[in-house]
């Protein structure tokens, strides 16, 4: 076999590190930035399997950078990093590279939402309050903008980005009186966790509902569809009900959106309030039909459909995306491109 | 090989046809008819495929008949019967059969309604209109002491099964106030259908929804709901917003729902609600947390499970079924029983 | 929910244990004893989840026996026992209960060579050599009359089940000169076992060859092959090309057989051998055309079908199993049905 | 939604068209030009569907170009063409389009085999044979030189592809005497066909031999390994044992080879041999262990892997694909980089 092929085609280009690559989220954004053309990929870290190349640990990736241990103290010549650790495990590390002066990409829970109350009814004690005010929700489509000139992003989970680009346009319009969010997403979602929830002969054949009534995602969609509306951040009294499922696939999400809508809504007005949404957006696909997540699969794009029902007088949106791609590592790309004035689909088409 | 292994029990058991057996529904009732201790499977018909064995083409089920044409002209000694037609082709057939005096169990939703005029509305002109008032809605736990003496038993869809079996004991509660039904299913749900829907390169790693706002099981569950809650059979004003996915699995189907209650509802009470309910039936599995369809996979079991969610108000209903089984077939059997007057369990555990 | 169904047919029935009940073989095979109508299942032991009722850990097999640990000195009142360890593990566990006169189904491979020196070579030293002559190897189709009288019945790998049955007819009429076996099979394989192997993101969507040039299952087809052929338990020279692969579903095993004859041999003469071999056997059916997996899927059967290659001169033989089922647990079944005096097939249609 | 990106970054680039592109095979190549930085994909056409977008059909590929009846003689300004028509179909076209001077990747059987003979004895009649001799064998690896200076291009079977990587080092050495080949594919191998073979209700769960002792691959292994072993392309003698067999994923495809070697081999020896043979390939990729088939999904890449069986003898060689991509649209793109005189891996990492 020849040398594994260089793909890094920029010598010149911001050097980005990734850390915590040994997981599933991080090893794709290293993935995807050693074949950036226009970021360097400088280093991969973990906390285990130190030494590895990645790209042995996950051979699609390709990637044949070792996996070292991060020292943030000792990091020279690096402009961004992606974090990839769980919430609460992150701020610190997000800290750490801050005061380095390092722009970072935050994959975790702990700079998502603006309120610190709210977090840590959902969470626990935050590691770092203070750093929240420096951290732009990275939904690329909500907050261009502000993603591009953020010190830290918190990039969105998965089932929010889905429901909220199923439900913006509605947001924005001030018509969601109360939603309903059911999602379904491959068992990829699970992470690099080995258990019965991920074992193929217990997923496979398999549809689980989890987190019934008490999952995180729940305050991000809330707080930032408030934003929307134009309320306070709190969540500006609308509760949303969302529930997750496991579907047996790999990586696939759609997120299933009831909205009974503030005023009746002819199907002619929700067309165009979607179209003027997403007229001119790279990676939302809207579509006259219910997508399907193979049409996602492995891509940035986000597909959106919704539909007003004659019967019940409620709309019904859904997002569909690649929850390990736009869900989480692709969006990180996303905001990178942002971040360092590139164009936002660099690397991603 | 030796020769298929007879596994009719029953020499003066009641003897049952089943009229459609090419596809999955009626197959799969054949094999639980052959394998059942008290029945004699008597001819299996089809519209196709004649004078091959039905175990050619389902050779799981071992089933070794050949199948027929039906002439119910010419039908003798035959004591019961199910039809597994598309609706409006179903009715004529159990008209036929009903005037020799079969007693019916019918797959199809030709006699699912009892309101002439919502039938219509969902599926057009009504083949036999004189008939439902014969008819009996076979969800054995709702209706068992009708369908004992029904001489039609109008065998529900998979999806009113698993939604009615999640949401009844709210229902006959006066409990609800709006809800919303997310469900999903293996792609056996298609049928032996062959196109884009069941293809494995493009059923396989996708989540799709399908028939958006226009779902025909929509007014079943609501008539049911209605039934219930005490209000006429027309749907005492509620309307039910139901939703369909497909998911590449084979068999097994989740309904998911989501419940606006007409008053604030306690844990307890909501638990208390549902043991009355299904303390004693011997198909229901109450749980404590929420259910995986694998659990249920080729069995007569729909596994229910109902939370308070604290931070909406709302409550989240599960119901888990196989949708070929306790969805369809198995429940066509369980019905058999109740009308034959065998344990309703017979066959099935 | 009503109280777990007691399926318990049988209160005079032989009292039987399942030691090492956690696993999958082992909760198959309390599942299957549990609902067998002659047989009782007097306990289900394990080395962890004690006290936790099996029906918990494995849902769709509804024991609701409680995991106890252990204790062969102080058991009372047992026939037989199906013990589900490891190898090296089980041979002292099958001697205990051998010594206090329970007849014992192992699943493990301890006792299922003839040749100690065979073992050691591929398995290491053996705990208790001095029982070997005491074991009958339990492919029932081969060895139906001395499984009846055995004390132990060494319960045969899935894959020996599956090769053995697709070649006997071959072998005992001496024509197999060389075979290559290329064996694949569900993920249900791998066991309740939590790594990449099966992590529906790593195993589904792959297929993977695994203990290349190094699975144990070859001396045990080797030396089944020999004493069919005649030749002494060592092998009779015979060298078994045999490699086994994992491919992304559950449960299911196919075996296919590529041999080398000793002589030139016609379509008719090969169809005529197989159907001598097998015309009497009520789980192996002789099939026109490949089987697939799925049609013995939870069955006990095995599907075989064996062509002459005009242009190799080659004899393709395929042996498809439920690996679980025949290749495992139903096979026990079948041996304790042997065990005392029950018909065959008791159970297990 | 934004326009769909034109992607074709190549206005001065060699145009090429696809014939046949409603086909997965056709669709895929159509997609790889599209997305390629050098050639523009100036037509996509099919016998059906005609007008439809191409990213209708196949929503992941997001190809706008609608589809087209082809007029052969009315092509101008067209420098290639990939032809994606089944065997038979196919030659006619690739000559009408050799008449007009456009270079051919046929991804048909028709001009695969050197034998006039040989391909009438498996496939009947040759629409062109004049043709022959103008077509070469492209699997890139092989015929590298000859593929750059081709008018037609005959492009490989995914499975000779596969297997063909596998052995040829053996072969080149001389060392096969005699070889069984197991090969296992995804359902898409199957391709835009609806039928049992895959629904996935069918083919989900199971694992199917097709084409027992009658696969049309079988010839074309055995020519190009006569050629590299030096002997005439009428095979030399060695005749191949070729089985194919479904599994249930969508892309990916394993060819296991069981070679009888002419002499000893030492595991040093094999080793060298392989790397001899690809350490300057870069789409082979020679591993240490075994491969599996989702390393090199949606790839170009082959990972082959040789291990020497001690206890048998023979060497068995793996050779692991993507079907759909190396094994058969990918190396299109890959010999049209060839023809082209382009990067042999442009667009294709």
């Amino acid at each position: 076999m020849a040398d594994l092929p260089v793909q890094q085609h920029a010598p010149d280009g911001a050097r980005v590190i990734v850390a915590g690559a040994t997981g599933f989220a991080g090893a794709l954004a290293a993935h995807l930035l050693w074949r950036h053309p226009d970021f360097q990929l400088a280093a991969v870290t973990g906390r285990s399997e130190l030494g590895r190349p990645l790209g042995e640990l996950y051979p699609r990736y390709r990637v044949p950078l070792a996996i070292e241990e991060l020292d943030a103290a000792q990091l020279e010549g690096v402009d961004a990093a992606v974090v990839a650790y769980p919430h609460a495990a992150a701020a610190p590390t997000v800290a750490a590279l801050h005061e380095r002066g390092i722009r970072v990409v935050d994959l975790s829970a702990d700079f998502r939402l603006r309120s610190l109350e709210t977090y840590e009814r959902w969470y626990g004690e935050h590691p770092r309050p203070a750093l929240i005010e420096h951290a732009v929700y990275g939904l690329s489509e909500l907050h261009r903008e502000r993603i591009a000139a953020a010190a830290i992003v918190a990039n969105p989970g998965c089932y929010p980005t889905a429901s909220l680009l199923a439900l913006a346009p509605l947001a924005r319009a001030g018509l969601i009186a109360d939603v309903v969010i059911d999602a379904k997403q491959g068992i990829s979602g699970a992470g690099r966790v080995f258990d019965e929830t991920t074992h193929l002969s217990m997923a496979g054949e398999n549809i689980v509902p989890y987190k019934v009534a008490a999952h995180r995602h729940t305050p991000e969609i809330e707080e930032q569809l408030a934003l929307l509306i134009g309320a306070d951040g709190a969540g500006g009294g609308l509760r949303v009900q969302f529930q997750a499922h496991l579907v047996p696939l790999d990586q696939g999400e759609m997120a299933s959106c009831y909205v009974t809508t503030t005023r009746s809504l002819g199907a002619g007005e929700l067309r165009d309030l979607y179209r003027d949404a997403y007229a001119s957006e790279p990676f939302v696909e809207l579509l006259d039909g219910p997508p399907g997540v193979l049409e996602v699969r492995e891509t940035n794009y986000c597909r959106v459909y919704a539909a007003a029902d004659q019967h019940t007088g409620k709309v019904i949106a859904f997002g569909a995306i690649d929850n390990l791609w736009k869900g989480t590592s692709s969006q990180a790309l996303q905001n990178l491109n942002l971040m360092f004035g590139l164009p936002e689909t660099r690397g991603l088409l």
